[in-house]
């Protein structure tokens, strides 16, 4: 039995879960990569370092992103959003590390790498332009 | 602190994880969908309904898969492997089912939809490439 889930519930969905995949392509390759999010308001934020993603995102910024969560035999729920990659920088990233870090505190999740760690911290938000939402329940 | 993780510790975490993502790309779109998978020998055996990642597949089977398990702050750990889609037919469709069926039981997610449904089972395998591993660890 498989429900379409309402654009509410689909937006509910994405604020409770914390880890989602973010999946790009460029130069003929796709890449899915799991990554520490927060929805707000119609935009996914995350605060990442440089490597292979950045370059991906920066590349091709048309991006899906997918969460789902397994219930067991019992079904599962998933959100597929479609929408578009934005690097941020000076006010627009600080504002992205205080939505995480109200999300997850000030974890790892949210901690910036400072320059003597060799790694620089990239944020950005996918623009949400699509998103769909499916529940699948079943009985035993 | 990240580690990379070995070629048999990533197949390890591959075969006790049940569900993943498959990356797909073809005309021009990305598209993440979650599966319930089985690791077997270089391959993993997935059994669906035809559908949109279906079409997706045939049109471009040059795909990505992730499967991750987040632990909270404590770190996380993910597989993502590079390989390509094969549909399988006939005899190979069964062995998938009986790998799927050993795994989960005669479930749900191995359970084969009937004409009377509608629905058309597809079973299909990706044919795993080039695999990667890592391990996420954080001090408090």
């Amino acid at each position: 039995m498989i429900a379409e889930l309402t654009r509410e519930e689909t937006e509910e969905f994405l604020r409770e879960q914390v880890v989602g995949r973010i999946g790009c392509h460029a130069d003929g390759q796709t890449y899915v990569v799991p990554v520490i999010y927060a929805y707000d308001d119609g935009y996914l934020y995350v605060a990442t370092i440089e490597g292979r993603k950045t370059r991906m995102l920066r590349a091709n910024p048309e991006v899906c992103f997918e969460v789902d969560r397994y219930d067991g035999p019992a079904g599962w729920r998933s959100a597929i959003a479609w929408g578009t990659y934005e690097e941020l920088a000076g006010e627009e990233a600080e504002r992205a590390i205080a939505i995480l870090a109200e999300r997850f505190g000030r974890t790892g999740e949210t901690r910036r790498h400072g320059p003597e760690s060799g790694l620089r911290t990239v944020c950005f938000r996918i623009r949400v332009e699509e998103l769909t939402g499916r529940a699948v329940e079943r009985s035993a």
